[in-house]
Formats: C-alpha cells, structure tokens, sequence
C-alpha cells in the first residue's frame, strides 16, 4: 500500500513584477498559492508541475493537518512509489491565476482599490495562467519538467509544451482537448447566464453582500451533466425516485436531482462564482489551432514526450477532440504516446479511474 | 408543389366534467384549444391526432390570418397532398393540458379564486394529457384514429396506443422514447431550478408582476443544447466569434452563445415559465415500462400499426432508447415498422428534415 505524504502546506509567492496579459491590460502584486512534494535534485530536472481542472486548487496532495478528512484533490497519484513518485520527483502544484484557492483572482484585493477586484479583474485566458506558472518554476529554480494535467489541467500542460518548449520534457495530457467544441462554450455559457442573472450579482461587485450562489449551483449543476457520462448516470441513478414514488411537486423527486441539487449546494461552500465565470472564460478562450493556423505549427519547437490519456465515455473532451493533438504530434514527427481508456465515468473518470491511469503514467515516467 | 392551407382558427371546447388526474387531484372547467384540418367522414375513421412537443401548441397547419409570417408548426407535414393529406384525413391538433396555448394551464384562470393558477394547478402527467384529449376526440365523433407525435408528442402516442386500443388503428412515434433518461430528467431539472430560483419567480404566483424571465430564458438555453447535436453545433457556429475577435468580457463572445441568447429571448414572449415547469415534469414522469412492469405488458391490447423513426444525430432521444419501443412489439408481435434517418441536426431534425419523414409517413398511411 503506497503511502499519503503527511502534512504539507500551502506556501505563496508574491511576485514583484508586472504581467502583461493575453488582453493586453495588466496585473501587479499577484500572489501564487502552490504546494511542492519531495525534493529538487540539484540539476533542477526532476520537477513535475501539476496543473488543475477548473475548480482545483493547489492542494494535490497529502494533509493540511491531522484532522482533515480529505487528503488533497489527486493524493492517489502524488506521493511515495504513486504515479507521480515523489520519493524521485519534485511535485509542484499551484492554483491557476483567477482561481479563488490563494492565487490572486477576482475575489482578491485590488491594491488600487483596497476592495476586492469584482469586475475591475481583467479577462485571464489559459497563456495568462501558464506565464504566471512560469514565474513560479524560476522562483523554484526548475530548469527542467514534466508538466501534467487533466481537463483544463491538460490544456495549461498543451500550453507549457508550446511556449515553453526548452523546460519541458514531457507533458502528461488526460481528458483534455486543445480546445473546448462549440457545445463545451454553450454548456460554459448557460452556467455563466445563471450567475450573471443571479439578483446577488450586482455586477461582479458582490463581495460585501449576498453571494449569487443560486446561479453558482445551477451553473455546478451543468456542470457536472457534462462531467458524467449517459450510462453513468443511467447506472447512478436511473429514473429511481427519492422516495419511491412522483411527489407531485416541484421539488427534488427523482435520484439525479438529488444527486446535482446536492452538487450545487456544497459547491457554493467552496468556489468563487466570478471565479466560475473567469475560468470558465478562459477555457472558452483557449485555442492554439487557431491562433497557430494549425496545432502543427504550435507544436513546432517542442521536443517533449507526450501522454495523451483520453476515456472512451467522456463526451466533454472526447477521445476524438483529444487525437487532433495526437495527430498534429505524429506529422511533426514528435514523440507521442496515446491511451483511450475504457471507462463508464465520462470526463470525471480522470479523477475516479486513478488506478488505469498510475501504472500508464509510471511507466511512461520510467521510460525517460 | 403542396399548398398551405388557408385561413384556419384555432377552437376551443369547454369540458362540463371533472377529469381525475394520475396524481389523484380533480381539475374542473378545463378548455381545450384545438385545430382541425380536412373533414372527418361517415364512419369517424379517417382521423389523425397530431400531439405537439413540449412548447407546440394546437396551431399545427394553415395560417390564422393573412398577414401571418408563418404558418403552423407542422405545415411542412399537414396538408393538401402533404403527409398528413387533408384531401383523404380529418387532422386534430390540441394544445395539451398544462400548456400556455389555449388549453388550461397555470397561467388559466381558477373557478375557485377567480386568479390565475399558478401553483395550485395540479402537477398533470402524459396520461393525463392523453386523457383530456380523448374527450375531444369523443366530442369531435372521432371513432378510430393515427396518433402521430415528435419527441413529448410521441410520447403521447404511446400513451395513446396504450390507454385506448380499441381507438388507434396507426402511431406515428417520431424522434420520441418510452421514458427520458436519468440525463434527460437532469437537464430538465437545471432549466426547473433556473425557473424556481428567479426572484421573480415567487412560488408560481407571478402573474400580476414581472414573469421569471431570466429563468425561462436559462432553461430555454439548456433545452436548446440538448435539441442541437454536438456536430450540428460545429458546423452553424463552430468557435466563430461574433465581433471576429474576443471582446475579454463576460457579455454574448461567440456565435454559439449569441445563437442560445437569442433562443432564450424570444422564448419568453411566447411562453409561460410554469408551463415550462408542468410539462416537462410531465415528461420525467412518463414512464410506461416502470408502470406496466415492461413495455411487452403496456402493448398488451394495442393491435394498432406503428412507424417508429429516430435520427441518428439525436442524443436527446436516441435511437437505441426508441429501440426499447421496437423491441417490445416486435416480442408482442405487434406491426411495426422502423427507420432511424441520417441527418446531423439532433432532436431539432424531427421539426427540419420533413421531407425525408414526408414520404415515408405518406407510405406507411397508405398502406391502410
């Protein structure tokens, strides 16, 4: 049995410098949530930076204290003899620019302000998320990494390899897709409706009231439609009531109701709604095929190995989308290896199927 | 080339009964919106009941008035020499129970409050839609008839086949399932919650004041991805933005989200949000299998003919959920005959591609 690492803690960097955005607009005085594992070697080379889906955080790992209940978000693949093998790695995970986990995002304090940014934050995009990473991994005198990623984790992983093409040695890419279809927008554009209609709201400004938490639920409660497969939710739940049998009203009557009207509310515990609408944002945004004319073109300076991971039951980023990166690497002549597992668990199987996933990832580790 | 037909008006018939509802609660004084096109003959037998889907309404054929911009929903189909040839059928269509069309809903007005409904209407189920309908079927002398119906509307011709053998010679289930999936019940229920939560919304009793129209607007939003096919998506909007560029702010960006803006604001003007919240419980509910312990024993007594067609691109009701239909006849030796059609616009092809059903419907009610 591979052991958890016991207390970590999440550190932050305070970056002195200024960052211009993919908008052109700026930031100043960001702050980095991340956590590290295990030790850098001395040439700077055995790093491996992991990189969050939307609603992660940089707690990947381990134990805050004694008394938490949950180990951090990836724990079954980060730590002694795992996948991500920290025994051998330096693991480095931070929450992404405009998240609400530490890093500074728009329910941070704006120095110009003393208030909270609200809306005065700018639009960030997957470019902005990446570049602040990078501002990290010199801090961390990294010189050398494997960057690795599931669903928008995997599209900042794409990033990595492209602008960054003499740090990376590998890129570990699951569930992901270079960028999202046009139905991935619609479903990010109806979770974004509810929270921008949500009365709370007040135009992003809402910070020393109400929350919009009811648009925030409804928007995680699309969410999670998507993160499911079909037969998941056909195996989950059926068409099973609550209580046996129609209330006759309208409120929470069959199983899957309950199950989302559930996901909505504890959600709104823990995430930022205009955080919600930033990423959400930027992985709309996130296109290097078209900004490259062709993901060949982005890939060109690249010499890393890549892992690309897809399940056959995610419909969000589904295998299909996720070969465009594999073929676009195999005409460039890089070096690729492509696994589609087969899963029930749709897009939440890069988190539930972690067993499939470790030996894969290890290995492909190994063979460096 | 087929005509309209001209100049029709929509009827209405006040029922001096009282209906019993599936829920066990009475509904009294309920009117039914219909239209009737074509001339029902001797022996009552020449007639098709057209069910509408879940925002149709009895307006299936022909124009109200000259300065109309278009015709019914359905004129495609019904008409002189058209699939529904009104030259050789008597063809009814009626608003269903719990809609905003004419037939008692909601939004009607409550013989006990003088006041509108709202949320003292009863939850009203399939069965209890085929119910009111068969009343006018009695009233309009109907003796034997085709039921004929997309998506709820084929749901209803089940129900049809299944509650009145002795009345239905043909059903025509289009695009349709025996019951929704655990999917299906949670996409109606993220457009129920955006309903429930808008602060207009007031527990159903909003009809002296502003409407919920954010919330209809969001559930419309949701219901119209789920008509689209992922593929159908991409090719009208791809990722195309609608100023050409990204405007880095959180208003309409991309073609796809104008497209779902632009459903949910014009859908509030023609419909009522607690009709959205009825009939799509109405919906979830249906469930013939559940009821009659498998859809062998709910086709017991029907020796109705039917035509079942699905579209291969339609993942709201797919072909292998309408195959649950096929399957049980064809173990009950019923006739059936069955088409899944090729076309890459979803749910939504069962109201687009008419032509391809065209023929094959007016094959299959010739065969008669």
């Amino acid at each position: 049995m591979n052991e958890s690492i016991n207390q970590v803690q999440t550190k932050y960097l305070n970056l002195n410098k200024t960052i211009v955005l993919e908008s052109s607009k700026t930031l100043s005085n960001i702050k980095i949530a991340y956590e590290t594992y295990g030790k850098l070697n001395e040439n700077g080379d055995n790093a491996i930076l992991i990189c969050h889906a939307l609603t992660g955080d940089a707690h990947a790992a381990g134990y805050h204290s004694k008394d938490d209940k949950k180990p951090g978000w990836w724990d079954t693949m980060i730590g002694p003899n795992k996948a991500f093998d920290t025994n051998k790695f330096f693991v480095i995970c931070s929450n992404v620019l405009g998240g609400c986990k530490g890093t500074t995002g728009p329910a941070s304090i704006n120095p110009d302000t003393n208030k909270p940014y609200g809306h005065d934050f700018p639009v960030i995009t997957i470019e902005d998320m990446v570049k602040v990473q990078k501002e990290l991994i010199d801090y961390l005198n990294v010189k050398k990494l494997t960057v690795a990623g599931g669903s928008m984790g995997g599209m900042q992983a794409i990033e990595w390899t492209i602008k960054h093409p003499e740090y990376v040695k590998s890129a570990i890419i699951i569930a992901a897709a270079a960028r999202v279809s046009a139905q991935g927008i619609a479903f990010n554009a109806v979770g974004r409706n509810a929270i921008l209609q949500d009365p709370n709201f007040n135009n992003g400004n809402y910070y020393e009231g109400n929350h919009p938490e009811k648009g925030l639920a409804i928007a995680r409660m699309v969410g999670h439609i998507t993160y499911l497969s079909e037969q998941a939710m056909h195996n989950k739940f059926g068409r099973d009531f609550k209580q046996d049998k129609p209330n006759f009203d309208f409120g929470v009557d069959f199983e899957v109701e309950s199950y989302l009207d559930y996901q909505g509310r504890i959600f709104v515990d823990r995430f930022d709604a205009n955080s919600y609408l930033y990423i959400t944002k930027a992985l709309d945004y996130y296109d290097p095929i078209e900004k490259y004319g062709g993901l060949e073109n982005a890939f060109n300076k690249t010499n890393a190995k890549f892992l690309i991971m897809t399940f056959d039951s995610d419909w969000l980023f589904s295998t299909e989308s996720a070969k465009e990166i594999v073929n676009a690497l195999i005409k460039k002549e890089k070096k690729v290896s492509f696994i589609e597992l087969s899963s029930p668990c749709g897009h939440d199987a890069f988190l539930i199927e972690w067993e499939k996933q470790a030996r894969i990832i290890k290995s492909f580790l190994k063979e460096e």
